[in-house]
């Protein structure tokens, strides 16, 4: 039987609960809802049909945007979740947004100017690989600024999103949750694979050796920077279809609490000749 | 049997010649090159197939880039050609930027600046809905500059998009041809669809009052901009499906001619352990 867009049943539950703190070594990676993984694909298709339908509207109406963020450790699979949950989608109502070490030009600015510039104009879903995050994530862990400068930068994050949202910008916020180990494995895969070399930096070692700075820089994340109005959701993400499927009906939920709609025309149809 | 990405097997047939004269007129707006709606199905989707394999490949390179320009009458499916070619592709490796009439800003720098802006960094497929070609087509016809202001364009373009094209960019245009009569079919439609008033705009009929100069400004850019480097092409628009499959297939042919391929690792897999 076809599954809905609905089988993850518990989606609050993954959602960071503003000022509460999280211990992401208690949250299990591996979940999978105990649910069946061709039910879950079934449910995702009908997600991404939904998505479709939605991002249409959004479009249309033309007044509200949607900014989709992705943070995670490498192999998490923050570009495969971009993939799999928005392809089949308008890719004009789409716009993917990487982003990598700032240039000296964009150092030269304070850090949410390249991302504000980045964010999507008012009818477009907006996603973003990292994002603002890393300047109280890897800032922190590498201790590229002194703590008093990533320190205040939970408060202009939230102020900034908070403008966005009241602006016509909906924000919501993924965790890729994996594990050191999974992350071993991944990492060792892409050395085997001579088609994924690409995918491999060596100083990716280096940032696997940070690992438990990540997590308490994450952890700190959450519990200052998910909020009622651009919340975080921490995706169990080792089962990916249930990774993949978790965010799309997070999406989709967003989405249809945004109540989009065919704008009315400002003229009347029945009043116009085509020469 | 399915049919692969080569049914339309006059490619170059819809290629404008650089230099040579083009009537519009001449050239059927309703043509399917004798083909079969299924077959065309089919072989659209080999391509679209074969168009996600080698953004995967041109994306690992990371060191070229693709620039796809669509202009065209309103109602020929711009919007619906991108959708239909691209949906399906990773929606991290394709952007899509569509230009409307410049703000003040933008009216503030030359006509190529926020052009130049928009174009795909390497590794990457750019998509254009409209473009640059609308400084010397609505500028031309509504006489928004002097004819001595965009007459010179034509160079400025020509050497823009050569300097793209030595610096790793390649450019593809596509002009989605319809005939006068249609677009009123496709006008008429919008006004008795409910679900399509939004894409309607009563400032569109004026610009269908200006149809024969757009006609002659767009054959004058064919001549003039066509080149072998960045080419026109002239797409039969009015059936769909071999508009979509003309396309997909000249975008293959594209991508495949720029080889893009895995690059070489700049270390030794082998050397490396993952603790």
């Amino acid at each position: 039987m076809p599954q809905p867009c609905q089988l993850i049943d518990n989606l609050d539950d993954f959602r960071a609960k503003p000022m509460r703190r999280v211990k992401l070594d208690a949250i299990d990676t591996n979940a999978d809802g105990g649910l069946d993984k061709d039910q879950a694909r079934d449910a995702l298709n009908d997600c991404r049909h939904k998505l479709s339908n939605l991002q249409e509207l959004l479009y249309a109406q033309g007044t509200q945007a949607l900014l989709v963020v992705f943070q995670a450790m490498d192999t998490a699979g923050k570009d495969s979740t971009i993939r799999k949950v928005f392809t089949g989608i308008n890719p004009q109502g789409v716009n993917v947004h990487g982003f990598k070490g700032p240039s000296s030009n964009e150092l030269a600015h304070d850090y949410l100017w390249r991302i504000h510039a980045a964010t999507p104009q008012r009818g477009k879903i907006g996603v973003f690989n990292r994002s603002h995050y890393e300047d109280v994530l890897i800032v922190r862990v590498k201790d590229l600024a002194p703590s008093t400068v990533w320190r205040r930068r939970y408060e202009h994050i939230n102020a900034f999103e908070r403008m966005l949202s009241d602006e016509g910008t909906r924000v919501v916020k993924f965790y890729l949750h994996i594990s050191k180990d999974y992350q071993k494995d991944r990492l060792q895969r892409r050395l085997d694979n001579p088609k994924k070399h690409w995918k491999f930096d060596p100083a990716d070692l280096k940032e696997r050796a940070r690992w438990d700075g990540y997590m308490k820089a994450y952890e700190e994340v959450f519990m200052r920077c998910s909020t009622d109005i651009a919340p975080w959701y921490i995706v169990p993400a080792e089962k990916r279809w249930f990774r993949d499927l978790l965010v799309a009906q997070v999406l989709v939920q967003t989405l249809e609490s945004m109540k989009p709609k065919y704008p009315k025309p400002t003229f009347d149809p029945a009043g116009i000749v085509v020469e």
